[in-house]
């Protein structure tokens, strides 16, 4: 039996071990997907115990309490502290197999020291103990991210933002990590949804420009494009819970532009040319300046109307849609690319059921160059643990160059989500090694040891060019 | 080499062999989901030869027959019980990887004692021995069940069965298990299919009323529920090969009802209005009754027009509907939570490759107070098998909260099933074992073995309430 | 550690590599799909160095390169040979995982005797040694077929074709494998595809008669397959990127003929029609003679619209579709059962997601008298690799008769890709051999021996009836 999550977790050989402990383990992070708050990071917040930092606005942890039948005022309402941590400690220990039940622990050895697993019985001197501790000048925000070598993290960001934490962040040069925004213009793709008329108009003052037309959004959006591009944006990201394809007419996109500003009804075709108009029109500025695309897909949100009602999104009332993407992805890919205007881009769905549609997706659209310039993005959200991790380089080894990979990301709101940068490293060095050990693959060390550096860091710094 | 099928039969570590022989194997088996016949029950049916009792109405067996070439008398046809029985036995001894491989030796060796691999060769022995065995008393329908340690067991009822039966076998006191109904209201629901207006004469009979509306077949269907609550029932079932999703209006459903009541044709949107109306009426009953709703989604049933004009419905003519279920099941479920009134329920769904929509599902609807509220149902049907119990696992224990899960059930029409619930303990306790030796979660044996008793028993006697 | 590809790879267990070495290995080979050129044979083509051998045709290695970033005239371009070669030679190596590290290493080990880890550093060393080697008259394309102890191989053949290569190939009598031709009429099935019309005209002229309709179509081809079927054809092959269904109306069908003959707009309930009709009426003239048909479901063909126009189909730009296939396969299928003429089937759908749909679509329409008649091929394309074969292996298992399975197809336009069968052999005694040691199946030898050797062989020996 192997100890409990020791410093060979994960690592069931000899070659794992080694390719991860004397690899993968230095390496720095490159975090180039999450959802930190510029301005917490700015402001280096201070956490008031632990369940403001572990359970403070992470909506997987919430979820899983409701799933165990936690009250909600110990979940999103306002009780008690050290009840709330309690009661996920009683939780966690029951959600064996989840990506929660390790990521905990990880937090508590790498972060705090603490090495005694969570459950109701221990979690009042854990609690204690992590509180005490984030009292300290150590454990701010700002300290929490150095502690895990990150040389950069991306935030996600709307095109009307000023980004002036990023530039606060930036002139306080505290902060070891370099914080670069990444555009993420949702709300002026989706044309369909609640808001987008007054949404139109914060993006007609941050663009400094009216807005009339598609053509006219467009416009403004390639305005903060430029302004993005200078304060170091490299990366767009792009929500989009079903893909797009319709007729890339402006005439036809029009319609559906002006329908919304005019709060009226819409035609699905007109809506599915707005979006493909949008898409095809963003792709190709981010094609004219190296940037990288992200498509994340496949997300059904807000399921629970009254929980939505009460709490707004991102909570932790969502799931997995499981209608066919590739069709329409590749259309609007194509479309992208006979432009000559496809930028690099990593598609993300959240079900794992489209694996070999997405993965096989990428190389459609592949280019010399290039090594991997479409990318299958590591396990998203619900299939960001290790099997579903496992899975997707399962996937991508045997359908594309598993050694062009640019990793992991956390795509995480919290401040200590890094180990799972460790976790994904872990699981690649197991599975790599495992392929060594059952004489897959050569035993060639040095090459192995710059393939799994590259997959931990060196493919996403040459890959998005910061 | 493991021994075949041997004690340890599917565990393959220490700690799985402890989890099961130490705390799994002894709870007893709430079988809250089959397709026993009550009335078999109730008289106590005594077999004619091992061939009446495994291969009489098993159309797992006799599908792989036919997969096998084997002759249509020995399969659904009046052939000779022995050569029947030794077709099975070749049949199943090409069938290595197939379930029906491992039913059949558990119930070989629980049943009769008899641990000889079956195959062409012992066939003859083993159903002379067997058959003998099935003249005896001990081995008659109540005894059978009984050998098996049953707490209970739900069959599977129509709203308008007097549930005369149910009484009669309570009336006896002769078996240990309690035998409780299920409702399952199919045929008033499915106002598309042959038979509907018939079978409403028949509910307006059962609930003594006459039915004109939408809204009558509600109130008729109400009356059954209280009926059905008065002879101990806690349970509904709903087979849906298609999840239904439509405007919940009475009078859109009506026009559906009108249609179906005159035999005339009907537009599909007023079908999934009323579809939608009823699922919604129903479980705003079954809510106010602490009830649980069972939802058996994606199979596609009677594909061979010829074999059901033949033999009808149940003969092993059935499949996987790979269809998306989640946008409309989301829906229906949010209409009735936002109704207040969503009662617990359990997902099956036949196509795995929706395990992921699924199984994140289940957190959109999650409730303080209940452990698991919103259950994702065993591997179910071509699903019940090592490899799909296992991902059910694997995936609930990824995306919820593992240790509410409610476990076992047969879903079966046989009388000597019981050892599934065998199997899934092994293989649950199997996978369970094997993270603790990977070092995955803490070797807290007393923790791990009332988890184990828990998914085995506790937790369904909890959730239903019975 | 095992050692790398050995004599045991992919065989963990004594019991796996007792199964492959001294049953399933030694049986010769029946490559009942592949995309051989009957030309290339009938020309016992002889290839200039390895890179033409190898690379010359082959749209997996090409889709490779431009994955990781190859410069076209290295792939599909008029580069250096030997520079090709190494640049493919980078590209695998870093292709950890993938089929094609195995696949080019069991070529270099079986056809060159080269037993050197192919990379950037050994390419130039291993393309001298094996181009001289091609230069030999015992490398030329049928000394290649012929090392490989293949007993038939079926190519891929358009009815319009008159088979000349085929009648020369026989007449040679120089190849020990049977060259048989396989009937592909896709060109008349695909009504809306461009160049229908075109191909009308071939096949009138083929056929010997004037086309002026549905029927007229189905005539013609009718003729064909009596051509086909004289000349040894056993097997038709239809790729059906969706599966059609659609009134089987002959009048309906006639619309989108009319149409498209006159190059107008149609209907999609009309194409829908027009695919039925001829799908079911090809089915009825392969029952009527003991053919087989195959339907390769699932691939999106030519998604990148440039690369098409450079350089035409099948150059590595095709994708999985991830639409439905379920409800539409059962219906076609029904179709033809109901006429009482559904021809032995063989179902290989290019999305592992519908893996489930088409497992147990097998079973609605089995046949007494024929082992197997439904049939779940082999993994297809991006599926045909070792998680991908154990994975379509698992699932016949859990829902078929393995036992039946008629195994491995190279579906190949490479003359050396015969390993492939050494592959999937092992992969199968490996998984086989896996349930034995695991105490799953029992350890009877010479059962299991006749299993493993009538899935490499005999199965599809008594299947095609060749």
């Amino acid at each position: 039996m192997q100890p409990f999550m020791d410093e060979n977790f994960l690592l069931k050989t000899e070659t794992a071990r080694k390719l991860y402990h004397e690899a993968a383990k230095k390496m720095p992070i490159i975090d180039y997907h999450c959802h930190l708050s510029p301005k917490e990071i700015a402001e280096n917040v201070q956490f008031r115990d632990i369940t403001h930092l572990m359970l403070g606005g992470d909506h997987y942890k919430w979820r899983a309490m409701l799933s165990y039948g936690i009250p909600e005022e110990l979940i999103r309402g306002d009780g008690d502290p050290k009840e709330k941590f309690t009661a996920y400690a009683d939780t966690v220990a029951h959600a064996i197999g989840n990506p929660l039940y390790h990521w905990t622990h990880l937090e508590l050895q790498r972060v705090f020291g603490i090495f005694t697993p969570l459950n109701k019985e221990t979690a009042g001197e854990i609690y204690e103990k992590a509180s005490a501790m984030l009292q300290q000048e150590d454990f701010r925000a700002q300290k929490l991210i150095d502690k895990f070598n990150v040389d950069y993290l991306c935030t996600t960001d709307d095109p009307a933002d000023d980004l002036s934490y990023h530039k606060t962040i930036a002139a306080q040069g505290t902060l070891k990590a370099k914080v670069l925004p990444t555009f993420r213009p949702d709300k002026a793709v989706n044309v369909d949804k609640a808001g987008f008329a007054d949404y139109i108009q914060n993006l007609s003052r941050a663009a400094g420009m009216e807005i009339k037309s598609t053509a006219d959004v467009l416009t403004a959006l390639e305005r903060r494009v430029e302004y993005f591009h200078a304060c170091g944006c490299r990366i767009s990201d792009h929500g989009m819970d079903t893909v797009p394809w319709g007729e890339p007419s402006f005439k036809q996109a029009d319609k559906a532009f002006q329908a919304a500003m005019n709060g009226e009804e819409m035609k699905q075709k007109h809506i599915d040319s707005y979006r493909t108009v949008l898409l095809a029109g963003l792709g190709a500025m981010y094609a004219q300046r190296g940037w990288t695309q992200q498509y994340h897909m496949g997300a059904m949100r807000n399921n629970n109307t009254a929980m939505f009602r009460r709490y707004g999104p991102d909570v932790g009332f969502d799931s997995v849609l499981d209608n066919a993407v590739a069709y329409n992805l590749s259309r609007l890919m194509d479309l992208q690319e006979t432009q000559g205007q496809l930028p690099k881009t990593i598609l993300y769905c959240l079900n794992p059921g489209a694996n070999y549609a997405i993965g096989t997706m990428l190389g459609n659209f592949q280019q010399s160059g290039i090594k991997g310039k479409i990318q299958m993005g590591s396990g998203w959200w619900f299939v960001d643990q290790k099997d579903g991790m496992e899975e997707q380089m399962r996937t991508l080894g045997n359908l594309g160059v598993l050694g062009t990979f640019v990793g992991m990301l956390t795509d995480s709101r919290s401040f200590i989500s890094y180990p799972r940068h460790e976790y994904f490293r872990r699981i690649m060095c197991n599975l790599i090694g495992q392929w060594v050990e059952d004489g897959e693959y050569p035993n060639d060390e040095a090459f192995l040891k710059k393939l799994v550096e590259d997959i931990s860091y060196n493919n996403a710094k040459n890959y998005f060019g910061i």
